[in-house]
């Protein structure tokens, strides 16, 4: 193993990284060393890159971001016993306090002392990521390793659509992030009888009809509530997934959903903003549920069982693939809108 | 039986109302006639009656308001078999249209045809009220006719706190109009381990003392966001019933919930609020459920089953004891803020 | 109208059935009278034209059987405002007294009063059939009329199913009838991670590899556990449909269940069986749920939603189309265990 | 610290234990060593004692027994937090593995690999006992120390009673052992409306009057089925608590069930036994649910939650406290079928 390793490092607190030579991260005896091979990029690494408000309250300066990624471990701390050399894995980057209540009763992806990988600390845009035991996912070879490299966003995904019933149902989706897009892809998988995407960027349109939404909206020329209240027999949605985390989305949202019906709230809006309680939850009888993370470690079973079993086209979503060194590259695609997820391969140029 | 009978009726589109004769109510095949013995005094009631914007928008004159009481059954339609004449009765006066998607998957509660007797059509603050067979609620003998007058407010208390577990939680209830206080009662039965009731209004508080809320909070004097951590073990409550509709006892509802709580929400804010989801719901992983009326009719059979054993103290709510004729006289009572559920007695003035 | 119809008549306590000539049905109010386009098979429906044990205790001839059919209105009961002459429907043939606590708490497909069309008065295989409008099912003309007519045990699949998660799981059942042919359908539409379809009789065996199981087992030749064993991780399946009623398949069901897994039980075994508690349930920590008929009607709205959706092919299922008259033929197919569901036409032979 | 300490030893695979001194347990980085203060008996130490097939089917000797206590941490080793000496502690004596499916989405209580201290390992029959920080159970000082004793017990009631809906439900439990009658006390204090407590045993059926059922039956001289009938308005009970484990017990508590109601199984037949499925689950629309330990670590939440709120009375249960070294006259008693639970206290005798 070499001793050092190239890393995207957030040096200083302003915009921009430097791509440099670091040390390996050193383990524990309970820490799994993972040699990275693909490591893909959030929209939270384009705020901590453009360094906006919510970068400058949240990280310390140096940091090697990055929290979706797949490799083979390298190297394990002497106690531990999940995985060995060479077994291809990713992680789940949240790394919760094990300790609280919420812990201690299986609601782990909701610890509010939890620590992100990527963003509290050193995280997977590097040649090595060091990741406790507890937190390493063992992949089935069978798995792709461009899938394996986005389970992180995709388990958002997961944990959201299966958050409730999905079956026979009619779902919407607000926001066709790769988070929404993904969701597309989960809630066809999981029997929705129809999926209609909404979003006001025709890119992102073009990526949902390739992810086969039964319907594609645009919510700035269409009449989004006259369609729906059609297409659901005037009912409006059973399900309303929220990814878009702006107001009007969750307005509209909120207007098309059935009587009855559940909304699952992923998207995250920058500020408070209005709701008619009466009319949009209480009158309605609606479910609205908090979604944050990936349920430890269910969402994970769930999204390897998906994986495995062929149910899941993601490849429309994945637009990009970049060596590791052309971060900066990457971050000007996202900034101009024109991309959705994109690779970044530590190894080669990902052209293969 | 009479030909006429006293009634309260909302004659003009304007303030008050009338006491004076009218005609009993004719019944078709499927109805029944009920002899009102006690009727008691909803909010909305009081919406009526002071005419309020509300009011002008949905009620029509003539009509007999009143939508809480019970008494014996005076004649049945030919093809009634559910209860026979003299049979002590309630009714769930949610007459829900028994044809749409959620009245035929047990959601009537929330039917969206549904109407009202006493708001949409004559109710009961009369001698005798005509009800749909399929609304009577055949009460047992050893239920007190008091307790069976309030069934209807009762029913919202039991179907916001069971809405979602309450055994060994700790919960809030964000105010104490007659729901609230009943909520208490019903928290505290189902083992709840610790009942945390928050009000503004002093008069109201000390009723909620005499309901045994483990602990009784103004908001307006106490830091009830410290107290509560520090009797939460720093966690917050497990479960928020919301039935104040203000916005202020809404934001401290959700501040006090503890990550991963459960919120039911019954109150009716008049407007629109502002509410912080990414701190309030998402990253808390929230329940958040809008609730309506009575489950019919399973929380029927839930308070009938709870009043029957015995475990149900809810006499400190009943403030005040009237003859029907009295009406404007409860009317200014509940305006002056110095009662709390009032019951009207057809026969005798209530003070026995 | 004719005055008379063709129907298929239970007229003496013995096996066999008569075809001939009776009076169309009359209707009352509230009911709509029907023209039946296909009526399908039931095992039920083999049991009484066998006149067998069970079939002698329940039934009380003359009686025109069957309980799966569609056709168009041909006429209403003058109250009736759900369907109109001409519309084409189906029927949920389990009549709910509505008035038990059962009935009244959304539980009626397991109301103690329960009459069944088709079983205790007259059903479906004739020309005409008279349905209560409340049980009057509506369907969409995009269904197509074979599919329309098999809602029943469609249904009964779909209620079982889903009973449950089935998303990202492993799914196995035990019995290949056509409700356990009709559930591999579902669960791959409902996103079961894999169907493992068990199963004694080749012909059956045959249609379930047609149904895309993804393993399709032979209990009398296979090592089914160790197989099973071997495609879980080792864990065991995560549900378990029982649809064979038979105590080999009960055990061999439980055996293969995951430790915290969910069984939902529809066949029915014609004696009590020997089960072991304590390995099978307890220390397993399994659900284990009883399913009867469909759910009034959340399971009507599933299977609509599923059909109108195209997710599920059930072709495979129906392996022959007679004409009503020839009800002997198509019993005698079922006798010889050479036919799944069989769809009688009342006009034509069933061959277009 | 002592350098040895008295203990309750198996030695010997044959009936009987000894007293006697033996070394202080040792404890490793991630430990805790506790100071018993009060251990009590359950039925598997009866089991070990008296050496029945069970035990020496699982006991290795030699083995310290006991898996029920409540004591003083003495010391802890050195990466432990959740305590510090002096703490007042109980324990989860279930160690599950933390790695398997089960354990990561929060179902540690039916780990497959699961070792049991007392029964695996040494427990807490003796002066102190050694457990892993993860399982330690820190008790607030205001629980009283013969309730924190106990707590192993009681969680198998709450986890029984709570694994579903008990509020304004009627509740039979068949047989009166120490959780049995825990689980009134757990029901009445979440809202059961009724209570109905069944147990052969005249010394059990007077305890659980003491414990406030609302009715105590024995099925040896009592015709129970008729008497629900005619407690429950014909229906059968919502809820059935098995704790027997007898034939005779299942088979009366599932005719007594009523349609669609829930069953808890924690009770341990000893082979397998006839269930009538069809009658007694399918047509039933039952719910079964196998009960096991109790659920890491939400079950202890709240019983911590109840035990606080002052809602058990759980007294009349615990019928002797002995010294420790009484312990084989513990046995005694309790093989005379005259105690129900017997605590033994590490210092004095127990009898103040």
């Amino acid at each position: 193993m070499a001793n050092s390793m190239p890393a995207v490092v957030k040096s200083e607190a302003k915009a921009g990284v430097e791509i440099r030579e670091v040390p390996l991260p050193s383990i524990g005896p309970t820490d799994v060393l993972v040699k990275v091979k693909v490591a893909s990029i959030c929209g939270t690494d384009l705020h901590i890159y453009n360094w906006d408000p919510w970068a400058q309250g949240r990280i310390t300066p140096p940091l090697i971001p990055g929290h979706e990624f797949c490799g083979h471990v390298a190297a394990v701390g002497n106690e531990v016993t999940a995985v060995k050399e060479g077994d291809f894995v990713s992680a789940e980057m949240h790394v919760a306090c094990g300790k609280c209540m919420q812990c201690r009763t299986g609601l782990g992806h909701i610890c509010q002392h939890v620590k992100i990988l990527g963003v509290d600390s050193n995280g997977a845009f590097a040649g090595y990521v060091a990741i406790p035991e507890s937190n390493i996912w063992k992949l089935d070879e069978t798995i792709p390793h461009d899938y394996a490299s986005i389970l992180d966003p995709l388990g958002n995904a997961v944990h959201t659509a299966l958050s409730g019933d999905l079956a026979a149902k009619s779902v919407a989706i607000t926001g066709c992030g790769p988070i929404g897009l993904f969701a597309i892809a989960v809630a066809r998988a999981c029997g929705a009888a129809q999926v209609i995407a909404i979003e006001v960027n025709e890119y992102r349109r073009n990526i949902a009809r390739q992810m086969k939404a039964d319907l594609v909206l645009d919510p700035a020329t269409q009449d989004v509530r006259s369609i729906v209240h059609e297409r659901t027999g005037g009912y409006g949605v059973d399900v309303l997934l929220e990814m878009a985390g702006h107001k009007d989305a969750v307005k509209l949202g909120f207007d098309i959903l059935r009587t009855g019906g559940r909304v699952s709230l992923l998207g995250i809006p920058s500020r408070p903003l209005e709701i008619d309680l009466a009319k949009d939850i209480i009158f309605k009888g609606a479910t609205v549920l908090g979604i944050n993370g990936r349920k430890m470690y269910e969402t994970w079973y769930q999204m390897t069982a998906l994986l495995k079993s062929g149910k899941l086209d993601l490849h429309p979503v994945i637009t990009n693939r970049l060596p590791l060194t052309d971060f900066s590259k990457g971050m000007d695609m996202l900034n101009s809108g024109k991309a959705s997820k994109i690779l970044l391969y530590t190894e080669g140029n990902g052209s293969f």
